[in-house]
C-alpha cells in the first residue's frame, strides 16, 4: 500500500494536521458506565465533531495492545507487523543519540529492589528528571565499559534510561531477553541471548545489572535497573519520500521525537516542562508556514491513564480541548484527531479497544456522531478501520492523491 | 497473525466461554419484517446484551457462504482461506475414526432416487439414526472392498454417513468432484479427479455409487447415495499450541466435535440425544475446573432453517435463551454469543449474512445495542469484522495477550 501511495502522492500548499491524544480510548469504571471522554466536558471538540466525521481505528489488529512504536507507526501509514522498531532505538534516537550499524539501544527503568532483590516498584516511585540525572551520573562515573566494550547511559525522563553498547568492528546482537518481568515481587530476570550475534550483548546487560545495583547501594528508591526492549538501528522509507510532505514533530517526550525522527520528520523544539502543551502551540504557531504536515502529540492522556486516575485523564482531555481553538484558528485544510492506542484508566494500561478517529475537512459528509468520544465515533461514517488507514484518508482530504488508474 | 497472537499469548486463570449458535443470522420473511432473533422473545440475551459489546461477523469473507468447517476454524481463528479441511475428514474424526497418511475420508449423503435415478430427495427424507445404522450395515456387507482398497463405512446421523479408503503403501488423493449436483430432478454425478494422485480415488468413488444402488434396491427411500467432501488429513497448530489454552468442545453432532479435536480441543462426553443442551450444560459445569476455553455448541438454530421453519428456529433460540442464565451462573470472565454461518430460513441454506457477535467481560464499552439481533448488532462498537478477529477479541477481553511492541 505504502507504493501505491507514494505513486499517487502529489505536492499541494494544502496542510494537515494530526492531533495525537495518546492512550486516549478509554472504559467506564462500571459496566454501562462513560468513559473518561465521555465524561470530559469538551465544547471546542464537540463543535468539531459535529462538522467532521468519525470512526474507530485499531492500531494494530483485532485484540492486539499496540505499544507506543508500533501504535505510531501505524497511524504514520506504517504497518506495524512488517515496520518493527525496538523502543530502545526509538528513545535513543528520541534524545538525539545516532546509532550506527553494530550499536545496541537498551531501554532501561529504574527500580526500587527490596532487601530481597525482589521488585517492589517497575518504576522507582516515578522519580523527578533531575534525580534520574543525578542516577545516571553515577551510572556512568561506575560503568564506563564493559568488557571492553564502550557504554553510554543517557537520562530519558522520569524512571527511564538509555543505554548504548557499541563494540566497533565486531556487530552487537540485539536478539535477547528482557531483564524486566513486568511483575512485581519477582526479582530482575536474566537476560538470554536467542541468537549468536546477541550473546555478547547478553553478558554486557547482565554485567550492568549488577555493577549499576552496586553503584546504587546506598539508595533507597533507586536502587534498580530493569531492561525491556533491545534494539539495532531500523530504516525506514521517510514520510517525504512516501507522501512527499514536509513533516514536522511537535512532541516533548524523547520517545515520540525519535519515532518522528525515524520516519523522517523534523523535530521542532517544544519549549516547557513536560507536556508543555503551550510550548506546544507556540512551536506549531512558529513553524506553520514551514511544513505541510504536523504531529502534534499530546502525552499526558496517556500517562493519567496508566496511573489509573479516570478524573485526571478527564481533566487532560478537558485541558486538550480549551487549547483547540488556537489549533483550528490556523486553519488547517485537515485536521485528525486520533490516539495511538487506548488506555483505561480501569487498566491502568495500554489496551486493545480502539480509539476515536475524528477528520475534519471541507470534504467530509455528515454523520450522526455528535462527539469525538467511544460510543459516538462507533456512529461516524469512517467505520472501524486499521490504523494505516489514516495517513491516506487525511491525505486524500488534503486532496495530495491523485486518481488510481484512467 | 496466529504467530503474533502465539508470541503475546500468557496463560492467565480466566475463563473463556465462546457460545456457537449454529446458523444463528437470518432473515426476515417479508422484505422489512424481523428476523428469527428479532422475533424470538429472549429476556436473558437481552440483559447480557445491554451490558456487552455487539458487532457482525463475516467468517470468510463477503458474500461468501461458509461451510460448517470454515465457518468453526474462522472462529476459532484459522483463517479459513488457508486453513482447509475437507468435510470428510471432519466426519471422521468426528466419530471417532483416525486417519492416517495417504487415506481418504469421503462424506456422503442417503439420497432418494426415482425410477430415472434423478434425485428425489438429497436427504432420504432424513432417516432415523436406526435406519441409517440398518442401510450402513447392508452396504458394509456389500462393499467390504473395491479393488483391493479396504473400504470402511461409518454411521454419522439421520441421512449422512462416511467411507474411508485406505490403500497402504499408494497413498490416495482428495481433490476430485463431487457426486452431489447439490439439486433435484438430476442424476448424480460421475466424480472426476483433478490430479494424478486421486485417478483411483474417483474410480473407488464411482464403483462405491453404482455398488451402493445396486445393493439398496429393495428400498423405496434410502436408495442412493451422494458424496460431497473428500479430505486427507489435515494438520493444523493446537489451539494449546496457539493461544495457550487448555480449551474443551462441548458438542453433540459429530462434526463438530471432530472439527473441535483436530484444533487440539478435548472433546468432552455430552449425555443426551441429539442437541442435548441439558447434558451441554451438565458437561460444562462438571469440568469447568479444567480448562480455560469453553467452545459450548447449539445445532438445532441451524437444522430448524435448513428445514425452512422460521417458528422452530424461534422456539430453538428461545430455548437457549431459557438455558443462558446457568452458563452465566458458573461466572465466565468473558463470554461470547456468536454463530459460525447464517442459516435463514427463507433460504432454508446456510447464506453469506454476517452473524452477531457478543462480547461480554468486564472491560467493555457501553454500546448502543439492546439485543443479539442482526439490526441491533449493527449498532455495536465491535463493528463488522472477519470471525478470525474473533478469538484475538476474546484472549484480550480475558487479559490473555501481551502487548505489541514497546
Amino acid at each position: 500500500m505504502l507504493d501505491t501511495i507514494k505513486a499517487l502522492a502529489k505536492k499541494t500548499d494544502s496542510k494537515i494536521l494530526m492531533v495525537v491524544l495518546d492512550g486516549i480510548g478509554g472504559l467506564p469504571l462500571e459496566l454501562g458506565g462513560e468513559t473518561e471522554l465521555a465524561t470530559a466536558k469538551t465544547p471546542n471538540l464537540d463543535a468539531l465533531a459535529k462538522q467532521a466525521q468519525l470512526g474507530q481505528v485499531e492500531l494494530v489488529g483485532a485484540g492486539i495492545t499496540p505499544g507506543s512504536g508500533p501504535g505510531h507507526l501505524s497511524l504514520f501509514g506504517y504497518d506495524p507487523l512488517r515496520f518493527v522498531v525496538g523502543r530502545g532505538a526509538l528513545s535513543a534516537v528520541g534524545i538525539g543519540v545516532k546509532l550506527g550499524f553494530g550499536d545496541v539501544a537498551v531501554r532501561g527503568n529504574f527500580a526500587t529492589l527490596n532487601a530481597e532483590r525482589m521488585i517492589d516498584d517497575r518504576r522507582a516511585g516515578r522519580p523527578s528528571d533531575e534525580k534520574n540525572v543525578e542516577i545516571v551520573d553515577k551510572l556512568r562515573a561506575a560503568i564506563p565499559e564493559l568488557n571492553g566494550v564502550k557504554v553510554e547511559i543517557y537520562t530519558e525522563s522520569e524512571h527511564r534510561f538509555v543505554v548504548v553498547f557499541r563494540n566497533p568492528g565486531t556487530p552487537l546482537g540485539a536478539n535477547l531477553s528482557d531483564v524486566d518481568p513486568q511483575a512485581t515481587g519477582v526479582p530482575p530476570l536474566i537476560a538470554e541471548a536467542h541468537d549468536e550475534a546477541s550473546q555478547k550483548t547478553a553478558e554486557l546487560v547482565n554485567a550492568f545489572v549488577v555493577q549499576a545495583e552496586a553503584a546504587l547501594k546506598s539508595e533507597t528508591q533507586v536502587n534498580g535497573v530493569l531492561f525491556r526492549g533491545y534494539s539495532d538501528v531500523p530504516h525506514f522509507p521517510s514520510m517525504g519520500d512516501v507522501y512527499g510532505l514536509r513533516a514536522a514533530c511537535i512532541a516533548s517526550y524523547p520517545m515520540y521525537k525519535g519515532l518522528a525522527s525515524l520516519v523522517g520528520m523534523d523535530v521542532l523544539e517544544v519549549e516547557g516542562h513536560e507536556d508543555a502543551l503551550e510550548g506546544k502551540v507556540a512551536a506549531l504557531q512558529d513553524s506553520w508556514d514551514s511544513y505541510d504536515f504536523f504531529y502534534f502529540h499530546v502525552k499526558k492522556t496517556d500517562s493519567t491513564g496508566e496511573d489509573g486516575d479516570f478524573h485526571a485523564k478527564v481533566h487532560k482531555i478537558e485541558a486538550f480541548d480549551e487549547l483547540l481553538p488556537q489549533l483550528l484558528a490556523l486553519g488547517p485544510d485537515v485536521i485528525a484527531i486520533v490516539g495511538d492506542h487506548s488506555t483505561p484508566s480501569k487498566l491502568m494500561s495500554h489496551s486493545w479497544h480502539p480509539v476515536p478517529l475524528l477528520i475534519h475537512s471541507q470534504y467530509a459528509r455528515k454523520d450522526a456522531a455528535q462527539r469525538y468520544t467511544e460510543e459516538e465515533a462507533q456512529k461516524g461514517t469512517l467505520g472501524l478501520r486499521r490504523g494505516t488507514d489514516v495517513m491516506p484518508l487525511l491525505m486524500a482530504n488534503a486532496l495530495k492523491l491523485q486518481k488510481y488508474g484512467a
